[in-house]
This record gives C-alpha cells, sequence and structure tokens, in this order.
C-alpha cells in the first residue's frame, strides 16, 4: 500500500483528550497498511492566544518575529500528536515544516512554497515511523529564515507534501462530513457531496467555502493529488476532490449544479461620475494596487452620451475597505469623478458547476429564483463554470435558500417539504 | 565597546507588561555603545504548563518529541522580546538555538553543548541589530534533532555564547540581586556578594545554591568569560563570578569563606551489614550507575574486627530513592548485607571558601559551630575548598546560620544582633 497524508486541524486538536482521540484514528491507518504522514494544525486556540499576546507587546510586531511566534503553535502541537501516538505502541517522529522541506519565498506571514525536499520524512518513513509534519510554516529557500503560509495554510502543506511523497491521497480531517451543497446553517436540506471536481472546488473555495483553502485546491489540480475532505469526528467516506477524467467508473452521476455558495466578507465601492475617457479605470485599479488592495468584481455601465460619464462599481475585502477610499479619495481631483459610494452591507452568492458549459438557461434559471424570491441583483460576474451575484446581505440566506432548491440539490428524504415551501 | 550578553530567565518575563521592561534594559544597553545578544528562556509558566499538556497525553513521552515540545516555550519568548524591541525603536532579530549555532550532543532532555557556529548571529550584530537567542536549546551535529541542554540550559548557553563571540561579559540577569553569602530567606543577615571566584561558585552550585547552574560556572572558567549576576528588576550592581588572577585590584578582598550552602534534595541510604570483602562496595555503586543513580557523598565505617561487617552510607537525589532502594534490595542475597535504611529527612549543609586551603582550622571551627548550636552531624565529606555535612533536615536552618555567624559572613548592619542571638 501507498502513502496516505492527513491533515488535522486545530478544532480536531482542542486538547488532551482530542490528541488522543486523533492519534488513535492515525494509527488505524498504519496498521491498514498504509505509510502514514501527518500534518497538524496549531491546537484548538492556540493561534489567537499568540496573537493576542504579540498585541499586547506591540502594536505592529514585525512580520520575521510575528512568524518565529506563531509556529510554535505547530510545533507544539505536532509533538503532543507524536507523544499520543508512541504511547499507542508505534513510533511516531515529529518535523517542523522547515525540517519536512517545506521550501518557501522570503515574504513573512503569507509565503508561498517553492518547494518541497522530504528527504528526511522520507528517511523516517523508510524506518517505519509515522511522521507527524507541522503544517502552515516552511523555510525561505534564499533567506533561511522561518515563514508561515497564511491563511490555509496547513491544508496546503498537507497537499504538497502529498505531491512531493507521490502520495495516494491527502486526506484533509475537519469538523463537519465533507463539502456541501451549500451551507448546511442556512439550507438544511443541503447535501453532502460524494464528488466536486478541482476546477468546481476552487470556484467554490473563491466564493467563500470556507472547507478548503484556494491555493491548497489549486495544489492539488496542478499535481492531480485526490483530496478526500471527511470528518475526524466519524469514520463516513466525505467527499472526494478528483478529476473527473480520473475516475473509472462509466455511470458516475454528473451534477450539472454542485452547490451554492455565499460570502459575506466582501463591500463594495462606487466610483459616480468618472469622465469616460481611456486610461481612468486603469488609474483607478493601478492605485488600487499600490495600496495592495485585491479587487475582485467589477462592473462598468455604459457610459450616457449625454454627460460623457461613467459609474465604476467593484467589490474588495471589507477589511480593505478604509484603505481603498483613501487612496481613491487622493485621486479625485487627478480623475475629476463626482463621489465615491462605500456599502458593507452586501453579500456575494454563486452558483457553481461544471455542467454549465453544456446547459444553456442556467443563468436565466437563477435569476427567476433569485426574483422569486425577492432577491434583487447589485452586481453579476460570471465564469465558465460560476454565476456570481451580489444583494442586500440581508437577502444572502434567501437567495442561497431559492438557488438551492431551483437547481435540485436539496436533499431527497426532505426534499417534497423543500420544494412545497418554495412552490417551484 | 564590545559585545555584551544578557541573559534573562522566566521569572523576569512572565507577562507582556514585564516583556517591555526586559525590551527597555536591553535597549539601555545598545544605547550605551554595546554590541548585544540577549538569550531567553521560556516566558513565566509555559514550561511547567507544556509539561503538564504532555503528561495529559502520554504517561511515558518521548525525549525527542519532548524536546520539540518544551523549545516552543523559548521560541514563543524570543519573539515577543524581539517585537518589544522593535516597538522601542531598535531592530531586533530572533534565533533558535538551532539557528544560533548552538551544535549539541544527540542525548535528548540533557544534551550537552560541543560547539558553537555564530555565524548568523555574527552577520545580524554586523547589521546593526539586537540579536536574541533561544536559551535551554541546540541541535545535535549528528542527527541533526532538536535537542534541549537541561536544568540550567538557558545560563549554558548565554555563557557559551559569550565564549564564542568573545563577549566582554556575560550578565546573567535573575530575581535577586546576586549570590549571597546564605539564602536571605534562612539567614537575614546574608549578604550580597560583589566577586565570588568560578571554584567557589562551582562548589556553591553543586552544594546546593540555585542561582547559577553547575555547568555553567564550569563553561565560564573554561573560557574565562566574567559572568555578572544581577538583578532585572534593579540597575544595582551584582555579584561578579570571576578568576581572581584576573583582577588587576591589589587591594581586592579575598574572604576565607565565600558562603554556606544547602540542599535539601537529597536522601541518605545505609547498606547494614556488608561483608567487608574486596569488590562489595564496587558491586553496589556500580548496580546504582546501571540504574542511573547519581551518588554525592559516601561514608564507609572501618569494619568491626569482630564481626568482618561494615556499613556503607551515601546520600543520593531523593527523587531517586526508590530506584535506588529497589535496585539494591534486588542484590541482597548476593552480597549478603544485613539491611537497608532510607532517611530522606536530611539536609546538607557546604561550608565553602577558597581560603579554606591557606587557613587551617576551618574545620575546627565549623564543627564546633554546629555543636553549639545543637546540631548532630550525620556523615562528612570535604574538598580542598568545602567541607559539607549531612544533618537532620529539621536542623539544616540552624546549621547554616551558625556557620554563616561563626565565619563572621554576617551583613554589619545587623551585625550585632545576630551575633548576640548566636553567643560566639
Amino acid at each position: 500500500m501507498g502513502i496516505v497524508v492527513q491533515k488535522y486541524g486545530g478544532s480536531s486538536l482542542s486538547d488532551a483528550a482530542s490528541v488522543k482521540r486523533v492519534a488513535r484514528r492515525i494509527v488505524q491507518a498504519k496498521k491498514a497498511g498504509h505509510d502514514v504522514v501527518v500534518v497538524v494544525s496549531a491546537m484548538g486556540d492556540t493561534t489567537d492566544d499568540l496573537i493576542d499576546l504579540a498585541e499586547q507587546v506591540s502594536p505592529r510586531p514585525p512580520a520575521r518575529e510575528m512568524d518565529m511566534l506563531l509556529t510554535a503553535g505547530e510545533r507544539i502541537s505536532m509533538a503532543v500528536v507524536s507523544m499520543a501516538i508512541n504511547d499507542l505502541g508505534f513510533s511516531a517522529r515529529s518535523f517542523t515544516g522547515s525540517q519536512a522541506g517545506v521550501i518557501t519565498d522570503a515574504v513573512h506571514g503569507k509565503a508561498k512554497i517553492i518547494d518541497v525536499t522530504p528527504g528526511r520524512i522520507v528517511s523516517a518513513i523508510d524506518e517505519g515511523h509515522i511522521v507527524i509534519v507541522a503544517g502552515f510554516q516552511g523555510v525561505s529557500g534564499d533567506t533561511k529564515e522561518i515563514t508561515t503560509l497564511g491563511r490555509g495554510g496547513s491544508d496546503t502543506t498537507a497537499v504538497a507534501l502529498a505531491a512531493a511523497l507521490r502520495a495516494d491521497v491527502c486526506e484533509i480531517y475537519t469538523d463537519v462530513d465533507g463539502v456541501f451543497s451549500a451551507d448546511p446553517r442556512i439550507v438544511p436540506a443541503a447535501r453532502k457531496l460524494d464528488r466536486v471536481s478541482y476546477e468546481e472546488m476552487l470556484e467554490m473555495a473563491a466564493s467563500g467555502a470556507k472547507i478548503l483553502h484556494l491555493r491548497c485546491v489549486e495544489y492539488a489540480r496542478r499535481y492531480d493529488i485526490p483530496i478526500h475532505v471527511r470528518s475526524s469526528f466519524s469514520t463516513l467516506e466525505g467527499t472526494w476532490v478528483i478529476d473527473p477524467a480520473d475516475t473509472k467508473e462509466e455511470d458516475m452521476e454528473h451534477a450539472i449544479i454542485a452547490g451554492v455558495a455565499h460570502d459575506r466578507s466582501e463591500a463594495k465601492i462606487t466610483v459616480v461620475g468618472v469622465p469616460d475617457k481611456v486610461g481612468e479605470a486603469a488609474r483607478i485599479f493601478e492605485t488600487l494596487a499600490g495600496v495592495e488592495v485585491n479587487i475582485d468584481m467589477v462592473v462598468q455601465n455604459i457610459s450616457a452620451a449625454a454627460t460623457g460619464l461613467t459609474d465604476i462599481s467593484f467589490t474588495l475585502p471589507r477589511a480593505d475597505g478604509q484603505t481603498a477610499m483613501g487612496a481613491l479619495a487622493r485621486l479625485q481631483e487627478e480623475i475629476g469623478y463626482e463621489k465615491l459610494l462605500f456599502d458593507d452591507q452586501v453579500g456575494k452568492v454563486s452558483l457553481i458547476g461544471a455542467g454549465m458549459r453544456s446547459h444553456p438557461g442556467i443563468t436565466a434559471k437563477f435569476f427567476s429564483a433569485l426574483a422569486s424570491a425577492g432577491v434583487n441583483i447589485g452586481m453579476i460576474s460570471t465564469s465558465e463554470i460560476r454565476i456570481s451575484v451580489i444583494v442586500d446581505e440581508n437577502q444572502v440566506e434567501a437567495a442561497v435558500q431559492a438557488a438551492h432548491t431551483a437547481f435540485d440539490l436539496d436533499a431527497t428524504e426532505v426534499e417534497a417539504v423543500v420544494y412545497g415551501g418554495t412552490g417551484r
């Protein structure tokens, strides 16, 4: 049997008892004949506690030192998981990101993995050990400084190690049963997906589904690593994130729509009355890039011929709202726009499915469902396999429910009730 | 000006406020024109908390993983001290033991430093940074595994770095004002020593004085690094631990007796009725070495000619008492001794001073003082500059006080009172 990479998040490692539970789970995989490499996040609230400590000491801690501090969190969890495994009679060895050969660029706080050189891991596997690796961290190839990978970093560590070790699968253990067709807190009839393609998972991650981070899925797609997202609290099969072309099952169900995602972390800015001249839009977005604000959706209306003015709206992370407004305000005289509007009471609802390519009419059906639910659409953006709309924040739930039902995503056992409720 | 190495212990780094206070102190040294290298222990109770966590997970955590776990403690404190310095407008860089080039043997939990290769430290100093180094930890030269140095490890790290960097001084910051002539909790008239020689400090450390660890003093003597033990809560001069030959002051006070140390951590075992034959004592102590019990004092009585039997008494760490008794019990038939006596209600009181060599009569005066105080002597052992006695545990305080007074160690301002109290 081959190598299995497992990743356990902080919510699966909240205390000594859960560390022991995870250890038993790891040992099961070893007993089943696999070579097992485990990636761990920091236990429970450790990372938040360390951030609190840093904030008490300094309002602007240097990023290099912040990385030194935060990497202590995974160091603690990898050591105790290893201890718990040894206590079950199996031999485990823990390794930091640096020791595991996770080589990154030198950008502290959000480093990117540029190479994995897992020589020590391979040796430890060959010696029969279960290997525990600290997620979220690496070492800069140039500066030899310790780095962290930023949000979703432990998932990315797991997939990158799985790729470097040519593992059979990368299992991402979490506190839910898998990837759902919508957030079950909003749609009680949401279904666990048995399979989802890399490209659909990418769009879902980019559209606010928090279960897997974008970078981790990109990495898995590039190296064709099957991800199995599953619960650390049950032995049920979870969701496989794979390339559909890899599956040999002829009768694999190809749903047209994989799911409905939503995101409440964005805000909308509208630049009103921009002179409709070449280069004005470029000036605006260059300015935002200059202050490191990432833009998501952009809409520009056709200019009214009479005035020669146009409006440009875009969405951005809420946390960057004041930075962006400040930078644009400094640009008013130069560009000569009329005014800026800021709205942080918005939400994004996205319909995602590879079947969109071959099935016309999806957009019409989606918008019709939203209309029937009384949801007003503010902005629209699409990709080949995704349709996203910006709506009022307080209409997000209604929009997600309406879309979920309209595309027959509701679970069978409650189908009748839900269909009745929406009337379509 | 040259390099100053400073070491701050956990009691000086108990919370964010004390971290900031230490940072101000470090910056003062930098402002005074020194290149500053700081060695830190884990903050406050961090190490104990991590040990508790390990014990919750496993009753017998592997030493390698324990080292991985515990080294997180200094990693946290070095990062936050560095942040606090940066916040004061000075540039600081933190380094783990491994990054600082602290090369050890491969004995987890009590590794010995075998080399220091401080290339990164030197570069950081040359770039103008204040350097913060995690104490207590290193990396094995052979196995590349992370190691910890055991008790007193951070002091040893500081002295080893001071030696490798050819520092002018190694300042050990603690929560008391320096090295005292006796424990001030027992002898209120105990005096802070301005200077003490390496060899006296070694004997004091070996005799129970907890202020500096034996290994740290050994390292300082070997490389002739002046240690300045001082309080992190005041700017007073503390105690200089030096080679008296290095001082140019003709009038340096050479006290005959440096101080009185005591130790309540030992127990006494007596093997009664051992046949007085060649090799029996060796058998006993080989057995104890085999179960890794370290012996301190040993006394063998001359055998009574009539019986051909002798008694052998020795002291050992109390924590090893049951291990030693078990090992010896298994030896009874082979050796044929009569019985074993175990006494953990003992204490050791030691008189230490380089002047003993040239001043006869010290032993007589010491024993006489103990007799006057009604203290019964159980065992005696001596070195060139030390006399140690084992007494009943509840007579330790009286013995320390009597010796301190008899050798004129009491501070001047309370001299009359104390002399009156002891009657000599």
